[in-house]
């Protein structure tokens, strides 16, 4: 166990299958054969009953905790939450995350080739929904010989994730945190993908998605669509906290074009940061794979979704100032899981951060999710893993960090 | 008077100045000439004292009501508003509109003719403000013979204006009525104007803003940016009920990137029109005007602002779906201008349509805005224009239009 909390140098791994047989898609079509890379935190335990998949948003990946590399800067997407005496308790659990399917951080998606050309697939690569990207995550779990997952936890895209897993395999996991999410995505939020997707479209590099082997990529329609992703993901308010109407670099308007306000500043570096790091195609399949996610939409109502799903306790978390996933439609979920006879917590969470706050409201989800979690560790009576020290118990080490 | 409410045929103007002597901007620069193009409706009462600037926002004209032909389909974009018996009486009120300084709407701009090249300006048209805007609506009040308006009234960057002329021509005005807007350009509106701006900068076919002798324009970045605007006016809940999850001409999911949801086609219909009617560079220096608008800027407080502006009288609006221009924005110029020892009505309209509301909400705004003029008026002991038959009073009229 580290001293500061962090898993410490983890390692990529990987899956693939669907080799001979191919995958099945909602769309109808098949995809094979698809690899699924994954990373995992903290140990099994001997019944193999401590695990815990986190499901990640639109732009992550399977990197949730530590670090690649020792002089990495920057840990995974949710080192605040994930590691010794953390919220998911490495201690404790076995964590698992796996970046989804059409992603670019190592899953099959569009930059992948084509084993029927052996170029790259492009738009040539079939449309996948929330649904593929769990059954992709299914074959994982039963290749790391899990039957049954203590949790699923996700924010925003990953709180579909868990949705999904709860709904379709309510008897391959134990309890679901659907965090920041919604159980179908809005016509705001398809309207907002789809003015991501213009703006890649109108990239004359994106040439119909086929650019890897060109000198371009489509870089400029990307940073838009990012920089569209980035005010959604703040508040009002936590923008007038963050930037107010400060300028960059002047005391004086210079009435030009270039950036003047700090917030230009850090939407443009955001913006390009991203297009460093992602790939335009995979935006286009993994934003599209959002807008198709609707829990009522095979049963007609979303309570009637979870009809076989009500023995699995539930931890739905909303937050105040996130319009994007907004807090009436977790409220809607919430009603629609009690509907249906499970054992539901929901808090909505005071925070001025807006969507973003899944991500930096790490107190107080840090004493959430322990609570949760707590609480099912007793219910389902899950053994600690084989070398953990009772002398620092996970308890007393939580509490430490939540004080530190 | 027409039948139907309606203004009927009108006339466009040109008012042309500053062509010895350059109009001086707030950035140190100067224009010259300057045009602008206006419309009027009704007739100016004796005395000069029933005239009523109508000012618009972003994408507005001088064609705020009425038609140019007689088989026009639309009517200007507050016909709703502004017309016989409507709440902008044009039985009683001499009511004037002008298109903004750098539109593209006939009033000098970017795609008009530099005088010193003799092509179009592009991107060397000077930056110009919210009150370079106003000040050339002066120069055109001049012109007209109006010592002092009986009110300015605008939604939006509309608003903007009215509290402009308000705090800097507090004699050339009894009153203003700024609707859906803000004392300060929030860094949210600054973000979600730069995100539009990088877009069409992101268009290969701008060029810097040198594309009027080209074959092409910049049509691509423009309807990204308006889509990106046209989410913006909306609420979620107008969403919701306008479009849903509804699909467009199909019935199920066609797994594939044309569009399938009705947001999907409104948004693409809605972007790519506004490119057949506005010019990519007035979108570029209009946005701009709009985040260098700050009431508080030159006093360090925006009371201090209206400190000479307390005699007038003035209706603020707001909308509570808005989340354009939120609502506590009104309340805070509400504030500051009872402050400054003014008189205020103020009302957080409770509507579901967003920002768009102020052109929505016609039955509420016209009882509003009919009430609050109707005080003015009986206050300003303002005289109805000659040739006005009292036998169809305005009041009737305005109430068998209400009903209607």
């Amino acid at each position: 166990m580290s001293a500061n909390g962090s898993v410490g140098l983890v390692q990529p791994q990987r899956l693939t299958f669907a080799e001979n047989e191919p995958f099945q898609l909602d769309s109808g079509a098949s995809l094979g054969p698809v690899t699924v890379a994954y990373e995992t935190y903290g140990q099994l335990n001997a019944d193999r009953t401590n695990a815990i998949l986190i499901t990640h948003a639109l732009s992550g990946s399977a990197h949730a905790a530590g670090y690649h590399q020792p002089d990495e800067a920057k840990a995974g997407w949710w080192d605040d939450c994930i590691g010794p005496g953390k919220a998911f308790d490495t201690n404790k659990f076995f964590i698992i995350c796996s970046n989804v399917l059409a992603g670019c951080y190592g899953s099959t998606g569009p930059s992948d080739p084509d084993p029927a050309t052996g170029k790259p697939y492009g738009m040539h690569f079939p449309v996948v929904t929330i649904g593929d990207m769990v059954r992709a995550q299914v074959r994982l779990i039963d290749h790391l010989g899990i039957d049954s997952l203590l949790c699923v936890a996700g924010g925003s895209m990953g709180g579909m994730q868990a949705l999904e897993w709860a709904a379709h395999y309510p008897y391959r996991l134990k309890a679901a945190i659907p965090i920041a999410t919604t159980a179908h995505h809005s016509p705001m939020l398809i309207a907002l993908s789809e003015v991501g997707r213009q703006a890649i479209y109108a990239d004359p590099a994106w040439n119909n998605g086929d650019y890897y082997d060109a000198g371009l990529k489509p870089d400029a329609g990307l940073a838009v669509a990012r920089m569209v992703g980035h005010i959604t993901y703040l508040s009002e308010e936590s923008m007038q906290q963050k930037f107010g109407r400060r300028l960059q670099d002047q005391v004086r308007y210079g009435y030009e074009f270039r950036s003047e306000f700090q917030v230009e500043s850090y939407l443009k570096y955001k913006g390009h940061n991203f297009t460093r790091r992602f790939d335009a195609n995979s935006y286009l399949y993994v934003t599209k794979a959002m807008d198709y996610f609707d829990m009522s939409a095979e049963t007609g109502s979303v309570a009637a979704a979870f009809a076989n799903s009500a023995d699995l306790r539930y931890l739905v978390l909303s937050f105040t100032s996130d319009w994007l996933y907004p807090s009436y439609h977790s409220k809607e979920l919430v009603s629609a899981l009690t509907a249906a006879g499970a054992d539901v917590t929901y808090l909505d969470v005071q925070s001025s951060w807006g969507h973003d706050a899944f991500l930096l409201e790490v107190e107080t989800m840090t004493k959430l999710l322990s609570g949760f979690l707590e609480r099912l560790v007793q219910s389902e009576q899950v053994a600690l893993p084989a070398g953990f020290s009772p002398a620092a118990s996970p308890k007393e080490q939580s509490k430490t960090e939540a004080a530190a």
